[in-house]
């Protein structure tokens, strides 16, 4: 590793991550050069990196109990569209001269309660200072039984195209933060910037959709793009109905008052809900998803022959889609 | 993942970064959610993290070529510390605005003459915009029979401290690049500063070193701080005799004319030889190590009773160590 940060980092790691390592003997305590992971005979390891930039991927202002987490569940989101169970993870942090080191504690305590959620554990990383904005990188590791793992690639012309939960609240969520989006109820605002700011990694579903989905992806760019992700990988072209997407109370407000259009929300990215794709001869198995994975899923459409994706509105009539990709910048 | 970047950054990945994962199934092309791994049996995973942060770690005017296999490298020397085979590697990357897509691919350029270097390939990883300066993070994983990683726990009273290569390189290349050391020859500028720029990670040494060695650690922090964190993790002491450490004829030439104290390239860091403790009865086999692991090894003192790390001068009497860590900020 590179020489070791001042001895008041060296501190705060014994005090703030240390603790997130404790439970995991692999860790090594975060003593030693690096992290030791058995592994079980006939499992494949997952794995994904992700990171989140000051004033890009979250704001100054914040709550840093929130950005790590945030980090974390990117990450699982990832391993819960490849039906993988997660393990283990590492971080690296570069921290800003001006933050104090309660704000790595707030960290490190809103990645606690994440990792009691979803039964996963710190075993290593690396702390910098930053002469400019927060930076966090998370690698994280989960396991899947070799062979099994979803991807992206294997939809086929007739599967039924199904997301899981409700989607726009992501978008919607981003926009109230940044303040785009005044007059809402209390409750409607809270809720959407909630689902904004702390996606819920759809893990038990993923793992339900083992031997069921012929394809999955978890919705980060958008609904339409990331079923166009689908569609590249599998050599497919999709359908959506519109009007069949599942939209939360909020979103349907938001949509009846005119505050946004369906097309941004069935565009916009931070769902973090799973996307997959079940051929029709498996579907009565997955009748039995929602009481597997914790969250509904609905049918939105179908995967045809072609290479686009295609989004029928309210008269059955292809929809202009301005965007098809969410753009981060 | 995140929301992906814009439509020319998908561009720079497929064009910078999807080739370094074409040796790797496993890396789905870095098109998918996530990267698989198959692993063998008995072998456990060895994972480290380290990142490096434009201003801390490198400079705007490094060479771009150099900043991802530096990083890259961090990383290796804490496998090879292990005793640890490298497999594979994911990178996050934050990008300045104003940086070209040369940068980035030059960066990418480097890691692939690594990756050909030390047979390892990239399965995974996330690019972001920087509002600030650059950053790379990498987590790489390797592999070693399960039980037979070395650690820094397992020193014992009377083992010999040896180490690889040479000591202090690394302060003066830093020093040199920083021209905080003028009036070098011109060859030994260039063999310091690039002994600094790109360290060596002692991987064969370190696999030579599973069931000879008890303790190891690479030197990131310096020699002493190194030393004493297997003192700390192994509840001993340890005695150096200064001028048994192996300096380079460029680090002999700077101390006799003045430049540096001896003491100060036994505490600098950015060394990455390996410093390891060995047994008196396995020294005989010690003697096969500089054939194995392509390096020289030197008998710089041993392990004692107590918890200090004590360096003792040309007449046998404890030298002065101004500081035992290196300080990176």
């Amino acid at each position: 590793m590179p020489p070791s940060p001042e001895p008041d980092e060296f501190a705060l790691i014994a005090r703030y991550f240390a603790p997130l390592a404790r439970s995991s003997p692999g860790s090594l305590g975060l003593l030693d050069d690096a992290a030791l992971l058995e592994t079980e005979p006939g499992q494949a390891l997952v794995l994904a990196a992700d990171m989140a930039v000051e004033g890009v991927h979250f704001t100054e202002s914040d709550p840093p109990e929130l950005i790590g987490r945030k980090v974390l569940r990117y990450n699982l989101s990832d391993l819960a569209a490849m039906g993988a169970a997660p393990i283990a993870y590492l971080l690296t942090l570069a921290k800003p001269e001006q933050r104090s080191s309660e704000w790595v504690g707030a960290i490190a305590a809103g990645l606690a309660d994440d990792q009691d959620a979803f039964g996963i554990s710190l075993i290593g990383g690396d702390t910098s200072a930053s002469p400019g904005p927060a930076m966090l990188s998370i690698t994280v590791i989960g396991s899947v039984r070799s062979g099994e793992a979803l991807q992206r690639s294997g939809a086929r012309p007739g599967d039924v195209v199904f997301v899981s939960g409700t989607i726009g609240d992501g978008t919607l969520g981003l926009k109230s933060t940044k303040g785009d989006l005044d007059g809402l109820a209390t409750g409607d605002r809270d809720y959407l910037e909630d689902r904004y700011r702390l996606p819920q990694p759809r893990l038990a579903l993923g793992r339900a959709l083992i031997g069921l989905a012929t394809a999955a992806v978890d919705v980060s760019d958008g609904l339409v793009a990331d079923l166009a992700h689908i569609c590249q990988a599998s050599g497919v072209g999709a359908v959506i109905e519109a009007p069949a997407v599942p939209l939360s109370p909020p979103a349907k407000a938001a949509i009846s008052e005119g505050r946004i259009a369906l097309s941004a929300l069935l565009t916009g990215g931070d769902d973090y809900e799973l996307l997959f794709c079940v051929p029709q001869d498996r579907l009565e198995a997955a009748e039995r998803l929602e009481e597997a994975g914790g969250v509904a899923v609905t049918q939105i459409g179908r995967i045809a022959e072609g290479t686009d994706v295609e989004v029928l509105g309210e008269d059955g009539k292809p929809m202009a889609i301005e965007s098809k990709g969410y753009r981060h910048f």
